[in-house]
């Protein structure tokens, strides 16, 4: 399993089985559940939650026990990613109407549910990490970390640092700090979740953040120059958005060439710390696999 | 310190410390922190902190270190208690002007930022819950009791319902189910996370469970009966706005003199099963402050 699309569809259907249970259905929970499978189940490709996987094994997890310990912090950080979304496509935010090819649930479900779906998958995400992580794995250290990555010091962070610069001048360091708590935050701390449920020590939690930051902001920056260089038919939302809302982007900072040039850099630097690791083959995949979208 | 409320004062304090302390500052969130402290210090009364250190007094902890070990829960309570308020308030629901006498926070920092302070705000309540519950504590068992509380089950379910019941005709059990939801959920939890945060055992957690929810019943058709009967100067936002908004209340459904007399027998019912615990007078003098905000 080190070609990391075949590992990615694998990882995929567990962790869709596990969210096929964790969610709650229609019957309990009328729109409001249905407004987080709607994003739940869009088409996401389970990236972090793989990712979760790829640092347990990493740090010495077998398969397949491996995915039982991790499949509550994969869960939870899908959760995370999705209620994210549903957020930021409210009209308040970026006013999305499609998703993933499909119609916001905003469109469908109303603002009110949309956000109220968003409040209850990021509830959700720390419930389901914290009833399903393995005894003796140090919940309350997970719990304190997908907390940081995902709120002011992180995601949330990002998120408002990105709508307050909209309209300035790029610069370079400032979209980095951007991207680091939009995107690099939750994929280092799905790499970190990971490797803690397969009992990882603190020496190898450190380096998978550092590879997880790397890895994060380089699928940020091909994400930046997709919306410059591809359809909208293809992303499966709207191309040229960032443009259109002035976005501070990589590209927009340092031109489309350099971006190139610095996610490759990062890929390489990531792969370098994680040499001392036990999936370096699954990483090199991944590596291939995030500047595969673009090269 | 059986009085509730010097004893509700004595917490506040304790609470907004460590509230101050774990709160980012402008200096390192900008609006985004200015956002989260004006809901969190705009002159809440920290009822549910107050109850999380009732509850770890009740199964037994000793003042003054109750205080220390429960402070992380009771932080935790309170922030969550806030992202409710930043949420209901944003033009998609409630569209509030006024909360606690102050302009609400999407009116003064706009919309994106107050929902995204709300999204902050909850986020943190789990990490700081998991940073600062005190070692050899069930750490991963308080986290997924406060997100059920919290969540689809809880809060944010009994939010929904409340939004899809606007215009219909009162129905008791459905309001039952929404103050459930809406309130008691995360009253009940507040005393269950101060029991598990001073080593209470599963009967007591049990059994704190009950008398919350019934206080938190209780003290959410005595919310409904203020509306009704006080001004808009005395509750500090508007008063009316549940008949203005076609809320399903209580009294509604039950008419007010029926409102008042079940919230009486529900304070009753919850003193009844606090009897066991060792707080008894503490929870009497609860029971009066949350009848006698109206009588």
């Amino acid at each position: 399993m080190n070609d990391f699309e075949s590992f990615q569809r694998a990882c995929c259907e567990q962790v869709d089985d596990a969210l096929e249970r964790w969610l709650p259905d229609e019957a309990a929970a009328g729109d409001l559940a249905a407004a987080m499978r709607h994003i739940v189940f869009s088409g996401g490709k389970r990236l972090r939650p793989t990712l979760v996987v790829a640092g347990a094994l990493d740090v010495g997890g077998a398969l397949p026990s491996v995915f039982d310990d991790a499949l509550g912090a994969a869960a939870a950080v899908e959760m995370i990613h999705a209620y994210s979304l549903l957020h930021d496509d409210l009209p308040c935010m970026d006013d999305g109407q499609l998703r993933r090819g499909k119609p916001c649930a905003h469109t469908v479900f109303g603002e009110a549910t949309a956000l109220l779906a968003g409040d209850g998958l990021l509830t959700l995400a720390f419930e389901v990490l914290a009833r399903h992580t393995p005894p003796g794995r140090p919940v309350g250290e997970m719990v304190a970390l997908l907390g940081r990555a995902s709120g002011w010091e992180g995601m949330v962070g990002g998120q408002v640092a990105d709508l307050a610069a909209e309209g300035s001048e790029p610069d370079v360091e400032r979209v980095r700090n951007i991207h680091d708590g939009k995107t690099a935050a939750m994929i280092a701390v799905s790499l970190q979740l990971g490797g803690l449920s397969a009992g990882a020590g603190a020496v190898d939690v450190t380096r998978l953040g550092a590879v997880g930051r790397d890895f994060g902001l380089a699928f940020q920056i091909v994400d930046d120059l997709l919306d410059v260089e591809s359809t909208t038919e293809a992303l499966g939302k709207a191309a040229g958005a960032d443009a259109d809302r002035s976005k501070m982007t990589w590209p927009a900072a340092v031109g489309v060439e350099q971006a190139r040039t610095d996610a490759r850099a990062l890929v390489e630097r990531a792969l370098q710390a994680a040499a001392p690791g036990q999936a370096t083959e699954l990483m090199a995949s991944l590596g291939t696999f995030v500047l595969g979208r673009l090269f």
